[in-house]
């Protein structure tokens, strides 16, 4: 069974999270995938908690994709270390990575396209 | 003369930019505003790097978009402290910021497009 883990920084505000879980929500949705959110830093679940549940549930192939908008030394180094160590604990379970969300230019068009409507939305 | 400021965190890899730049660039090709780049912490320039570098150009209406996904601390607390030093410098100048990009229904909705994209996709 298929499934996405959608991977975010995390930050002290319970606010912060809104955008992530909007995204999982659309994404239960729009794809036959079992979705779940996980955290960095600062939230709950991390992403070994987030891997165990799916494991649990009986998922065998899981896709993480970072929501990150700049691939820096949390996309780049924290990630693939998590995963190696995930992979170490579950031999028989595909885990993969992709690349960050904000790498995809149609994600970059979208950013671009909603900065400059609230810049002249503004009254 | 109107100008907008993408306002993103900065990080210590330099790759960790380029989606912010290149969202820069496409602003620049369909938005009649001066745009430039400024960031919280880790690069260059600051907000009120980029803000004076505006002024002198003869901007006198500058908007701020943050961009970022999640709006906490940064968003909530950094960046209207920022706004506030700013506007005393400048009195004559008009400086605004709007919500965070990650806040807008159609990022969301790219950004979960896109999630799902690059996890359907891999090999």
């Amino acid at each position: 069974m298929q499934a996405i883990i959608l991977f975010a920084h995390g930050a002290r505000d319970p606010a912060w999270a809104r955008p992530f879980e909007a995204m999982a929500a659309h994404l239960r949705h729009t794809s036959p995938h079992r979705i779940d959110l996980a955290f960095l830093e600062l939230m709950q679940p991390g992403l070994e908690a987030a891997v165990e549940t799916q494991v649990q549930a009986g998922c065998d192939q899981i896709t993480v994709v970072p929501v990150f908008l700049g691939a820096g030394g949390h996309v780049r180094r924290d990630l693939p270390a998590l995963i190696d160590t995930l992979r170490s604990r579950y031999p028989t379970i595909t885990l993969r990575a992709t690349c960050a969300v904000g790498e995809s230019p149609e994600v970059m068009a979208a950013l671009a396209d909603a900065a400059l409507r609230l810049a002249t939305e503004l009254p």
